[in-house]
């Protein structure tokens, strides 16, 4: 079968046989299929979808594309994934509470995409934090320590690598069976026995309401279920900021004041009270699965390990094991306050708007490769739904110093929320388990 | 304005400003867009298509990206285009026939195609015939000789040619408006006034249905418009070959037979009427054209160039000037009769099936870049509807020797068409005008 009747036939919408589909992506791996024609056959599934059999196929053809890791008790490695949000720094809390508890937890993460930051841009905040380890060194850490934090080898799925690289410049991210393949066959690569996804929705997410996030949850679980993986996931809401801090370092020293259940930078620890409730619901899933116990039993073993300081612990163990110096952990100084123009209730903030503050400050990349700062960012003083007096600070932004940045970063950050009269209806945190 | 916006801007169905159309296409042809960006415009534009207006400037912008020839009198120089049949060699014939009548015809065709014949290969079996030169003896040629059919020169549409090269092995061909673009490009660069389509349906053409070859038609005439060429079309039956030859130099001896009004290697001239009626049709379009004058008068003076032997004699002119020895035309010597399994009427052709036939033969090519038999073939002894016995001689399969290829011919060949027992209904030759 030529690449072209192969392309012809996803245009059509057929699904494409295994071993078609297999002998295409090695190919293009091997680089005997050109970039151009994998690029037609994206675009082509783009529009033509994939049936849950290929997308599964898929996954399994790009996690065979590389290494995998293979944990001595794989069914008690369990990961989480988040689909992407602005302020999202549960990972930070929820590894060291799910391995305080006796979950292991192998997390390979990514960089800030778009507006949405990345968990090891937060981690590398920390000075001397090393996020790049061996496979063998990886499986060793977290065994042993029952976690690590590192980001993606270049040995596991390098054709998820390749087609994602690709689709990055082809208009082909955005396409279901794709972005399912890519999330999971990385995860499923990890060796690990079950996962907790947190899909998001709302105007700081890539899915922008609650209906597109369960249709990403089905088919993530729907891979999940083909390759005995246990799972469980969350929709959750993401049309504000989670917690009160956006930025790496920023983010840093809010997922440390969670874990010590003290204020952070001056702010109450009221403010940040959904990242914690967030953090604590999905590690008590990961430790349902992991331990093989009922969530009930699960949350209050999730508690106990971040209220007795266990989580904490386990946290500093791994900024050591890593190199991370947390007593360096800085944030940059200019603080530039964005008050509210009037009396009343904030009742909306876009979200997204506030991740692309936060990047003209610095905290994330506007084109691949570019270097960030990670001590800026932006505090949210104001949640959605707070009542507020005209001249109230509603956002701070954390900078190194005024600049033609900040003052872009400024405005936009005036036109991210709006002030009414009344309380909004506000959705919940957690909109469907 | 980015690659990547602008393939996301045709994903979405957007209509492409003509600048951002004309620097993505330009920069492709420059090398600086790689042929994976332009593989996944080509299969977004697959889907969602283009409007007429983009479908004009992306006409426009490929002449523009190559040279162009400019006739002294450019309202007088007229060709044709045919969507692509089986046995149909009208060019052959309409060419002389309307530069007999004194328009000027600046014919620049392609290579067979799938299934259908070329009419390059057609005139390069005859020997010596030399379809290659440049512009300037192209555009002297025509202006003095009246007519001149070559092979598209590499400095006509550029563009057109590397958009096409790439749409052939991604799957991206079978687009209106990219087939719309090339077939008008190449034929507006060559500096014509007037174009005639002759667009074909049946189960010989690339359109299945009069209704997709009509879309066709409103797409090619519609460019003709915005580019003020005066456009004719005929919408024509493809359901059985042109004629009765099909092959390179069988044709050629078809067409001279009709330019000399006799029988044909032994097969009557009234199994070829259609294609003499169908070249006199399309070559009376050309003159009412060229020569602005009613259709009227201008079948008067086709018919008269034709019986005259004022067309003929102007087709052996052409040999001359470029080369081809009439004398030497031959055609291979073995004949492989096909029969009629029963008594009763010719009910249907597979006209495709046929084309292939020919191809298994030698005539044309299975992949790009293979040679070719000129002299091989196959002749229609009897046309739908022809009331037939058993044991009748219905194809004749024109080849050197008895092969393997020449076998399976043959049995292609005799499920290539239907016997019934009553006469079938038969479309005409002329769907629409």
């Amino acid at each position: 079968v030529l690449p072209v009747e192969i392309i012809k036939a996803k245009r059509e919408g057929l699904e494409i046989p295994q071993k078609q589909l297999k002998d295409f992506v090695n190919s293009f791996v091997a680089g005997e299929i050109p970039q151009y024609q994998m690029a037609a056959f994206l675009m082509a599934t783009y529009y033509s979808g994939m049936t849950d059999l290929e997308t599964s196929q898929l996954t399994q053809i790009m996690i065979d594309s590389g290494k995998t890791v293979s944990f001595s008790r794989p069914h008690v490695c369990i990961d989480k994934h988040s689909t992407g949000g602005v302020g999202d720094k549960t990972s930070l809390i929820l590894a060291p509470i799910a391995a305080a508890c006796g979950v292991q937890v192998p997390m390979m993460s990514g960089r800030g995409l778009g507006h949405t930051g990345g968990t090891v841009d937060k981690l590398e905040s920390i000075p001397g934090f090393n996020i790049e380890m061996n496979l063998k060194d990886f499986q060793n850490q977290v065994e042993n320590l029952g976690l690590a934090m590192i980001c993606q080898t270049d040995d596991i799925c390098p054709a998820d690598k390749m087609m994602y690289a690709l689709r990055d410049v082809t208009g082909t991210v955005e396409s279901l069976p794709l972005i399912c393949a890519s999330i999971m066959s990385k995860k499923i690569a990890e060796g690990i026995g079950g996962l907790v996804l947190d899909v998001k929705w709302g105007n700081g997410a890539f899915m922008k309401t609650i209906e597109e996030a369960k249709a990403l949850r089905d088919g993530l679980e729907s891979i999940a279920k083909e390759h005995s993986l246990m799972v469980s996931s969350l929709i959750t809401n993401m049309n504000q900021p989670l917690g009160a801090f956006v930025g790496n370092s920023l983010e840093v020293f809010e997922a440390q004041a969670i874990l010590a259940g003290t204020d952070c930078l001056g702010i109450s620890k009221s403010q940040f009270e959904d990242c914690r409730t967030l953090s604590l619901e999905l590690a008590s899933l990961m430790v349902a699965q992991g331990k093989k116990i009922t969530l009930d039993k699960a949350q209050k073993q999730t508690h106990e390990a971040l209220e007795s300081g266990a989580a904490l612990k386990k946290w500093e163990e791994l900024c050591h094991q890593q190199g991370g110096k947390l007593n360096e952990l800085a944030c940059a100084k200019k603080r530039i306050p964005v008050v509210a123009p009037a009396d009343g209730f904030i009742t909306a903030i876009n979200c997204e708007s506030l991740g692309y503050v936060a990047i003209e400050l610095g905290a994330g990349r506007k084109a691949l490769g570019d270097p960030i700062n990670p001590t800026t960012g932006l505090i949210l003083h104001h949640k959605l739904g707070a009542k507020i007096r005209k001249g109230d600070t509603v956002i701070e932004l954390v900078t190194e110093e005024e600049s033609e940045a900040s003052v872009k970063a400024f405005e936009r950050a005036s036109q991210s929320f709006l002030v009414g009269p009344s309380q909004p209806d506000l959705a919940p945190l957690i909109s469907d388990r």
